[in-house]
């Protein structure tokens, strides 16, 4: 087991102990849309409960993001809460694993609700995990995607740590001379009259970052009537990279859509470009809805 | 530009500046093989040209190592030096990209020494790099299959830096109760009589760490009459684990294969486990090696 150098504030534990966490996570459950408690519903909720604060609410509704895990593989549950830097919306996420194809693929918590909240436009301020510690491929993710330099990580074991404590001396996209990428920039990108309107609709809104490849790629998941859109999010560091496959699940399994239930997918990107989404979208849709038609487009 | 919280020590580029680099390099290439320098060739070099220790060997060779870098996204090219903990050779790489697949199939150098590593059945002591400051990524690769609790990076600016002090409470096997990677153990699988003799020998030889998917898997490579292998390393962090196409090519590159040389490969899996290495494969494949057949076999 690894060595802890960080000291935890046991006054946060003895503080969340003395509130009935059920019936604060019974009362949020109504009040969760697409992965999401508002945060005037948020500050109620710490009102009502008579809670410590926003960060005691984050540290309850662990138990209710566990909801959106999905690990077949390793059986290891993680639920996240983060803190949208910009609204203070707290955004709900859980870890998920795809039998039947690379592990590459694998969504962890962490990155769930980085994900989510550079979906909606915005950063993290802070972000609840069931210990404070998460692995290195997930501290590049938040360091690059969340908006990050001043992101706080906190636990209900009392740690309240950030990156840079976590991750010194970060390889981020200024060592590149790369701006890194900015939560709420539109791509700007259309695709032409291939595909339905909803598609083509979704496709040019779903937000998009890839410097690194200038490849930008969209795919849009349709399961059970839900239509869903996810942009590839390049890392600096190439392999923490997102697939638009993987951030369309996300935005699939936070609006309460069921991966086996995607019955097609679209794929925009340019063609013959230093990427291609294509195999591996087809790999991870083979395996966790077979049958389900892709097609390929291009941006006009 | 992030943040450096190190120290680095003037006196490391004052010391190698006092000699001819390239003196020493042209003195080393003839006794590289296979991208890896033998310890006593290493301690002839240091005491012939009067150099501060291995480890100033080791920051002259990176250029040399630079020589096994392909970097055809990023043209960020990085060369790397190990040394061996068990053996005191120096063992060299470069990072790898390969256009036209997903950049989850990325080698950074320092992933390429730790898998040269593991594959001669050792563990690193000390890890050169042009800047003693990996990527997330990395620290997780290192941490996991470079034996490292004791890894060292050092770089010619003067940086020496432990693993734990750029990967504070790292997220590791034993967090799971797991005993992480062992370099030198084997699998003891074998296929059966459906490929070549030497093929067979190879995929039964090659390190293998599978304990998360449970589904050992191993690849052989031939090009330009060489032959060369290498297992799934699965990470505990799922995404950073290096699958059998990546550490074949690892292989490939350092024996001075060419990728584009690639005329036939075969992968050795069960069937239908919790992953699969046939598409990843065939992805990366088809994009490096278009038109070279993948056998598919079993472990008997």
């Amino acid at each position: 087991m690894s060595r802890n150098p960080f000291q935890a504030d046991p006054q946060v534990p003895a503080r969340l102990a003395c509130h009935d966490a059920e019936a604060v996570r019974d009362a949020a459950a109504p009040l969760i849309e697409a992965g999401v408690l508002p945060r005037a519903d948020a500050l109620d909720l710490v009102d009502r409960f008579g809670l410590g604060g926003v960060s005691d609410l984050m540290c309850h509704l662990l138990e209710t993001a566990k909801g959106l895990s999905r690990p077949p593989i390793s059986g290891f549950v993680v639920g996240a809460v983060g803190l949208g830097a910009a609204t203070g919306d707290l955004i709900l996420g859980g870890n998920m694993e795809f039998p039947g194809t690379s592990l590459h693929h694998t969504l962890h918590g962490e990155g769930f609700v980085a994900i989510r909240a550079f979906q909606r436009g915005e950063g993290l301020a802070e972000l609840a995990i069931g210990e404070a510690h998460p692995c290195a491929h997930c501290r590049q993710v938040l360091t690059e995607f969340a908006g990050a330099d001043d992101l706080i990580l906190i636990d209900p074991l009392g740690h309240r740590l950030s990156l840079a404590e976590l991750y010194p001396w970060p390889f981020d996209p200024g060592y590149l001379d790369q701006p890194g990428a900015v939560a709420g920039v539109g791509h700007g990108l259309q695709v032409a009259g291939e595909v339905p309107d909803t598609v083509a609709r979704l496709l040019s809104r779903t937000p998009i970052h890839a410097p690194y490849s200038g490849v930008p790629a969209a795919l849009v998941l349709e399961a059970g009537g839900r239509m869903v859109a996810g942009g590839s999010i390049e890392s600096v560091a190439f392999n923490p990279t997102l697939a638009p496959v993987q951030t369309a699940l996300v935005a699939l399994v936070a609006e309460g859509g069921a991966p086996s239930d995607i019955s097609a997918a679209w794929l925009a990107q340019p063609e013959g470009g230093a990427v291609d989404h294509g195999p591996p979208t087809k790999s991870l849709l083979a395996a966790i809805a077979p049958g389900a038609p892709l097609t390929e487009v291009r941006w006009r």
